[in-house]
């Protein structure tokens, strides 16, 4: 906890204290109080740009010097290339050729340099060992990392005391989730600062490692590492930092269909005015559409970025019976 | 400006503070720092919101109990729609019948009675005059009052407000403007909390009254009134109130083309992850697009409304390159 703080004095002024959002008729589908966190409007379109600064600013001057390396499909790789540039840190991302192309693009403006790998045939473990063994570059992991996990724990902070103004301080909080370092970083921060409030992972069906991990109590892969449209949150398995953090403090999984994220990101668009991408509309997909798994008359919701194509959007807006 | 800290505490607590967003990509666009005032994440999608509850609370009992009745093309509705609800005050909105659909079934949801007229056939103000006479309703005029003008102003003392940290305190502030009651409303608001800021209005192309108006000095009509997407901010002259306000404080008008509002929303999609309709992206097409009719380096758009149908927001996403 004591991290979180620390970390929250890193970010100031430097990462956006981001709006909670709610609309009637979102309420009136989930028939609860439907609060949404919109981490799509921070810096960079999602949460990662929190954990990437809390770690690269905590880096020596000559790790700074010498450079950071991460990988990612795109989120973590915008923070990370945000962060590095503002600490005149060179950043190296290694990231799958079929990410999605704003986020290749946006990783490339701020200021990155970006290294495609075929995730079919290509190791992209190989691929960053040995450029980081060359060039003396420190990995900045995207979620087993402590100073990582503190920075997207913030987010909690944030919700905590959203909470006790908007009476819902025993509410539950869906986080999507993917290797689980936002999870755990928000489950801490709801530990010591609203103990009432419970932090759940969402995750894409045929991606449930959190979920079938914490219903069997023992680390679970899935089998599958692609073909789905949430991208930002496709991981083999719960970190070996976050699960232990998250087996202690959350409650059960909940799982979404793909046509459930592409529906929550045409009513987001609709009702809250926001940009959704797949992967981070999966709580408000779990929070509108299994309302049944869900406890009290308030929930949030972490909708954890924007960062989305033109084609899957429009996609997602042929759901909207206007 | 009394009234406009009156009905900032009237205000508070029913309609939201909103966000102030910003792109390093937009600003190098636009040559200067580019600071989004985002109220298409208002309450109902418009700053409307603020003016109608502003009105709407400060009726009498017996006003509220025989209803409100309004016209509208839909944000002025929605927000006439939502406080009325609130006050348990009945309310008619009489909008045309060529309205975005988002916008008329987004008044039906909070609970208003639409009467729908044919713009090129029927006479708006005689069938609102009917229905007002016969139900004793009391009309909620768009911007022609001084409680919605105080209303709207709550925007301005809001951006204020955020200026001072932003070191922005000498900045423009570009604002959509129809009837100009928002534009009065800031407008005042910063005569008093910001006094280095000026206002201007920005219009769509062939609907640039308030421009025209401010150049001659005398009130200018538009010879068309219907048949730009910016249904919004369509007006025939400035407003009678109004006018005086922004020909004392406002700096000159600026003019935008409808294809730049449409790219305007599509980089307000891309780098914000924020939805716009046409008309609410008039400032900020006018900041990135006009760059050389502003002063400063910095500068503050009002991004007004977010209430867009799918088919103009699917329009718009064509023009990014992605």
């Amino acid at each position: 906890m004591h991290d979180i703080r620390a970390a929250a004095r890193h970010l100031a002024g430097h990462v956006r204290q981001t709006p909670i959002l709610s609309s009637p008729a979102l309420d009136a589908i989930a028939g609860r109080r439907v609060l949404v966190k919109a981490e799509n409007l921070q810096e960079t379109g999602s949460f990662k740009a929190r954990g990437a600064w809390a770690a690269i600013s905590q880096l020596s001057d000559l790790q700074k010097e010498l450079g950071a390396i991460a990988y990612s499909s795109g989120n973590h790789a915008q923070g990370v290339a945000r962060a590095a540039r503002a600490h005149q840190c060179p950043a190296v991302i290694v990231m799958p050729s079929d990410a999605p192309t704003a986020k290749i693009n946006g990783t490339r403006a701020l200021g990155a340099e970006v290294v495609l790998y075929d995730r079919a045939h290509e190791d992209r473990d190989a691929i960053g060992a040995q450029i980081a063994q060359e060039r003396e570059l420190t990995l900045i992991k995207p979620y087993d990392d402590p100073r990582v996990i503190a920075g997207q724990g913030t987010v909690g902070l944030e919700i905590a005391n959203a909470a006790r103004p908007l009476d819902a301080a025993s509410a539950e909080v869906l986080v999507p989730s993917g290797g689980g370092g936002l999870l755990a970083g928000i489950a801490l921060s709801l530990e010591h600062d609203a103990p009432g409030m419970r932090a759940r992972p969402v995750e894409p069906d045929g991606f449930d490692d959190i979920a079938r991990s914490l219903a069997s109590g023992t680390v679970q892969r899935n089998t599958q590492l692609s073909g789905s449209i949430c991208d930002a949150i496709l991981t083999p398995e719960p970190g070996a930092l976050t699960f232990p953090i998250i087996q202690r403090l959350c409650g059960p999984g909940l799982v979404v269909r793909e046509e459930e994220c592409l529906r929550a990101m045409a009513l987001a668009f609709h009702h809250l005015k926001i940009v959704l991408e797949p992967g981070g509309a999966t709580a408000l997909a779990a929070a509108l559409f299994h309302p049944g798994t869900l406890e009290g008359d308030s929930v949030f919701v972490v909708a954890t970025g924007g960062n989305v194509d033109v084609p899957i959007f429009t996609r997602a807006l042929e759901y909207l019976d206007q």
